[in-house]
């Protein structure tokens, strides 16, 4: 009847195929509903353990994923690079081999190194999700951004969407590229020629470095953050700079068809890559992806956590 | 038969009647023999989220939350400013929202800014919990004051009480002086000239700089914790003269009545504003007010969730 | 019949005599299977408060008893000493006696300072657990090293254990020589002089300063972890040569027992203490160790909350 999820893991939307990624955004329309709920809670993965590992500090996800695994009614633990035992010495592949011996079911990783989270998930046989591992790859960023989008349009399949913003660096884009391609959408990147990386067209997209061509082919734009602030004195003029060539206003809006939806992973530089009025506009849908992410991390932890149990498992050299 | 609480927030003590301040205490009459079963736990708020977001330190204030709000049930998030997106200067009205994206219940809120729970409150549908904000007010803490009064003395209306320390400073002695008035009883305030705030009597105090004078008309006195620390390197000459002047000693009790009630919001600089005799001596119910603590969390959380429930919202503004 | 528990805390293993460690072996042992099921969870501490207290970091122990304790249903609060009001000054009795006033049940505490276990577990009437107090002792680290030499061979009596390290500043060494001795171990330990305190052979302990001839006699190895790091740049120059003289290699394993056990407390050094051969060799038991450190865990709050609860309290002074 329907697909069966089999990956002990989520690492990356590059390695899924169109239907484990439908499975995912289905199983997560079933799970949206339970924190509608006055009693926001399902009993899915009781005396489960979720281990979140985070190399890399980000409250945003980690709640995110802290409340969809409570929400499953998992016992959560945190790990914050600051305070882990990483401050010792130890290695990623020695850390995950300590948390697998303490009967662990699910690590969800953030570390700034691309390939971490692959590493990881190779190592142990617990679980392993993927919640941003260095330029890489964000796949739970990108189903819910996918999901919100489904939600919003109806479909995927022939949809046109633009990413805007630093391309190079982003694993936001990188897994939206690959989720959207997948599911049939049409991708446009925008942003200044040094933030696009080479020959990225060969993963199906079309480059483009005019924003308000970007906008005027677009049934929905996702906004990433600008990281200026990386580059300390220097960065206000960059901003505004960046925010006068690329930055989503009203202005600019008014070349967009009516009703284009505006995304943004959060959290919002105002003014720099977006205007408030946009951030906060009808046409934004970016706290409905924030929400959405609870649904969406509920779902990955409930798959992997079912098709690990049953995989028959040897120890990993 | 008894008064409803209606508000989805508890911000202050300004705000609120007697009636109200009353239904606090009742709710948290009943709630505190929950501690002290065998199995410390009600399920009044399963499947409810609540949220810690701190933005000054405090492991009493989150901890005594984070307890009352596992006895009720609740699944509980820390946020901690160090680790926040805040860095990335998120607006906290933004976090407010984005956290309220999660479909959180509860948000108690610490933060250093007078009339950020106010403000927070009026950004979100979830229900805010003022847990200190700036020099302005901390009702859960004057409300345990409060309770504790009420459970040693069986009244407040007529008691006499005074508060001595840093009063203009303290978020503490203002949310104590709102509650204790209201529900009827005669607060003195003292202090040197100096931490007095002008026109503090238009809050229906008394005011006198000699301790000796505050103690002898006093059924119980609340000692502020003096924050001289901030001074480095001259704060130990000044916290000798302030505690010569001011500090709570068994000498100046004498003077006092015998059965005089010791209260302080903790933690304890002994020597500095109290001695260490009688922070721990016959007359000090510090530990009960910590004990307190937890039973008028529950109750605030418990009162909060439950209005905020019979309320139908339209999306903010 | 068996014989019963009737200590609120756990604090060391030199206060205890042979069959309470028996009995938190025996305990474990049926802990154990907890974390191979599928709901690794089971109701013993339900509504009962458990406050981890880390004064040092360590992810690693605080780790192992979060999830001991959520695994036996307990509420469970974490304390860090970087956050704590420890920053304010106050004494680590006050911070024991306002979690007490918390209705906290146990108390799992980490601290420099060799001794603060014992002070806190007498300063309150919660349970005490020492999670490690300086150079004094860490009971449940060797509690379940012992645990996993007697799953590996059937017994402690008569075997033959070498401890190899920093004898001299290792509470992990002080409390297995303790342990293992009163079981009826014969234990070796093995350092270069200076690392080995004076008059340590009145803990019935033999002192070897040659590693092979410690091998040779050995049917396992405990290999603590070297702190060089603190020595700054001078740190690696040591650690070659500390490895040259010292390291447990195959090399050297060559002339001990073909199946001595190899253990180490972790995070390891790998090619300090240890060569990554056999770190992750046959020999080694590291990540058993790890393991067995949830069981273990899970025995001493069991054991600890039950005695309290038959115990009646008085006020501590």
């Amino acid at each position: 009847m329907t697909a069966a999820w089999s990956r002990k893991d989520l690492l990356g939307l590059e390695d899924l195929n169109r239907e484990e990624i439908s499975l995912i955004l289905s199983t997560a329309e079933s799970f949206k509903e339970v924190s509608t709920r006055e009693i926001k809670k399902v009993p899915a993965l009781r005396g489960k353990t979720v281990v979140n590992l985070f190399y890399e500090p980000s409250t945003r996800t980690r709640v995110s994923f802290e409340i969809a695994a409570k929400r499953l009614s998992a016992d959560v633990i945190n790990i914050a690079s600051e305070t882990s035992s990483v401050r010792k010495g130890e290695t990623l592949i020695d850390t995950g081999r300590n948390i697998e011996a303490l009967k662990v079911d699910i690590i969800v990783v953030r570390h700034n190194y691309s390939g971490a989270a692959v590493m990881l998930g190779r190592s142990v046989k617990a679980s392993v999700i993927n919640a941003g591992d260095g330029w890489h790859e964000h796949p739970t960023q990108a189903l819910l951004d996918i999901f919100t989008l489904k939600e919003k349009l109806g479909r995927i399949e022939g949809i046109k969407v633009s990413i805007v913003g630093d391309i190079a660096h982003s694993r936001v884009a990188r897994s939206n590229i690959w989720g959207l391609t997948k599911l049939g959408a049409n991708v446009t990147v925008c942003a200044p020629k040094i933030l696009i990386p080479p020959a990225i067209e060969e993963m199906g997209v079309k480059v483009v470095t005019d924003i308000d061509e970007a906008l005027a082919r677009s049934d929905a734009v996702n906004v990433l953050r600008m990281q200026f602030e990386r580059d300390g004195e220097s960065a206000f003029p960059r901003q505004l700079e960046y925010f006068k060539n690329f930055g989503i206003t009203r202005e600019r809006l008014k070349k967009a068809k009516k009703d284009i939806i505006i995304m943004h992973p959060g959290p919002l530089n105002r003014g720099v890559e977006i205007s408030s009025e946009i951030a906060d506009g009808l046409n934004s849908v970016i706290l409905e992806q924030v929400t959405n992410g609870i649904a969406v991390r509920m779902a990955a932890m409930f798959l992997v956590a079912q098709a690990n149990e049953n995989i028959s498992h040897e120890t990993p050299d």
